[in-house]
């Protein structure tokens, strides 16, 4: 559809919007020499923008190549609406993470073919200008998409923009992106937070029986909630019609449990297909690599050294973890290395006098 | 109840079963010098376990001073009888994942007063004695579950056991502990794996839109699915009475989608609550830690070299994540510290030629 290298990104890009997405974007494209103009309701966020390097402030007389609407949800349409308005000729995005509500809206609009919406999948537990970093993006999905009357050049504007960033462009439609959404990331908060809720049962020492398991399974529901209201309230049909299903799948392990263990197998081999195609190291993981556990003090530079001394075995690293240590002062390292490498890693360690096994 | 710190542990303990977790055992009760006699209805189980160093071969004329039934479910009730029966002053305690139907089975038995039940809560992608590791419990919970009529001193014997091979004992009764673990490890597992069938309907490129979030919470879905239908099956009351209250939650999320905030966010801050509750490191650090980002090339080394550089800037790592590549070859470490030191990691990172942030 699009060529994904980074072509030449004509400034200047106007971003609207100095919050931790819009001066990231600044940042990031400054890196790049690209020149961007700052704007925001608030004149304080332009000015410690500016102040960050992600641009300067922009004035009425210039003529933005691409606008990017780096504002919250309810104000986005608003904005992009009026960005297509006032430049004739300027390319139109946004940034927010529900897409086919605000198509709708500018589909509407004479100039619609000069917009395509965006999604980046970063952020941070911090937010506002001084937040921004011109690393926020790199190597992160950027939902990229086109309307039905978007012009290819559109697209490519915002395409480029992505890739200046650093990050990764997915291209797709509008409706296709909140469904993919809804599946990737809004249901499994429900699913995290549906199990963390039930942690509030927990009697007396129950929860000292917790693992790694409930800690990963269990992570995100500590976000924020009034984001999460935001956000799901936005997508509230595709997430709905996936909860659908998952309660469809629910009823039947509830049923099942002591009575159809062919029910069961299937709901848990179904699950199991699902976590091989997650794309990237961890999904595939169980699979083909070898687990190494090692013990590590918890006092400065004990990871340090185990990183030295693993380092040094000559071995790649594919993945680690750190576990907690349960009322000890010892917490436990689990590095994932490439198949049939983990037992000559063990050896490495041992010999440098680690506590390490498989 | 009983003093957490280990008493001299008599032997001979003889440890039935040289499966990982029997030989794990035995290896670990060695180190401490401690005298272990080893059994297996499989020889070649015995001698792998003797060759490992994990104890010596059983033999009749020994008197034991406590029998872990280190077998599978299915024959622990088997296994616990004939040693009660057998050895009339041994203590006896077994290591199955479900404790309530077994100790009922042994309520009945006129020598049930000398049995503790046990739960180590640890375990590996392998099994077998050749996958056995004296350091497989250290740090790790030990549920430690004493029937109505256990002796104080059989109910010693086994948390002194415990504590032998480093692990943490947890005394609660086994009703108790078959509710603590469908709450934190069996309704997790059904959790992960209906948040992970559901990517089995992901049309096109849409999985490419996933973020470390969705690897979190389907992580544990990859495991294999016959050692599940067994462990939700024996504890398939525990763990229908959590999911019914799940789906209680889950319904009230459907109809608010959309709908009601007020509803939706109930929910959300339940869930927040309940990751607050976990202890370690984990539960607790969003609200406690920096983090800071920092990218690392994915090729042999850099993670020491990150490691090192982060050591040397005498900032101790309270915890620390690895995220994918996603198609590029740089991958990106979350380094968790004490809050208020980020920004002076991030520059000293930022010195040594890293690109670090928060």
């Amino acid at each position: 559809m699009t060529a994904l290298a980074p072509g030449a990104l004509p400034g200047p890009v106007l971003v609207i919007g100095c919050g931790l997405i819009g001066t990231s974007i600044g940042l990031a494209l400054r890196a790049h020499e690209v020149d961007v103009l700052l704007a925001d309701a608030e004149p304080a966020n332009v000015e410690a923008a500016v102040s960050r390097g992600a641009g300067r402030t922009f004035s009425d007389d210039t003529e933005p190549y691409l606008v990017v609407a780096a504002v919250p949800p309810a104000a986005a349409e608003d904005v992009v609406v009026r960005a297509l308005t006032r430049w004739s000729a300027a390319y139109v995005t946004d940034v927010t993470s529900v897409k086919a509500g605000l198509q709708r809206a500018i589909d509407a609009h004479p100039e619609a073919e000069r917009f395509a919406g965006g999604h980046p999948m970063a952020g941070s537990e911090r937010s506002g200008p001084m937040a921004g970093s011109a690393q926020l993006f790199e190597g992160r999905p950027w939902a990229v998409t086109p309307g039905s009357r978007t012009l290819p050049a559109a697209l490519d504007a915002v395409v480029d923009m992505a890739l200046h960033v650093g990050a990764v462009p997915i291209i797709l439609e509008a409706a296709a992106h909140d469904r993919a959404v809804a599946l990737v990331s809004h249901v499994p908060q429900v699913m995290s937070t549906l199990t963390a809720a039930r942690l509030n049962d927990a009697q007396g020492n129950h929860l000292a029986l917790a693992g790694p398991g409930l800690r990963d399974t269990t992570r995100i529901a500590g976000s924020d909630s009034a984001l999460w209201i935001d956000i799901l309230g936005t997508n509230a049909a595709d997430v709905r019609a996936v909860l659908e299903l998952v309660r469809a799948d629910l009823d039947r392990v509830i049923d099942a449990l002591g009575e159809d263990d062919g029910v069961l197998g299937d709901v848990l081999e179904s699950g199991r297909r699902g976590t091989e195609l997650i794309p990237g190291k961890h999904g595939s993981a169980p699979a083909r690599v070898d687990i190494v556990h090692v013990q590590v003090a918890d006092r400065p530079g004990e990871l340090s050294r185990l990183m030295t001394d693993t380092g040094q075995s000559g071995v790649n690293i594919e993945d680690l973890r750190l576990d907690h240590d349960l009322g000890r002062p010892v917490g436990l390292a689990e590095i994932a290395v490439a198949l049939g490498v983990g037992d000559s890693l063990v050896e490495a360690l041992t010999a440098r006098g680690w506590t390490a096994y498989r």
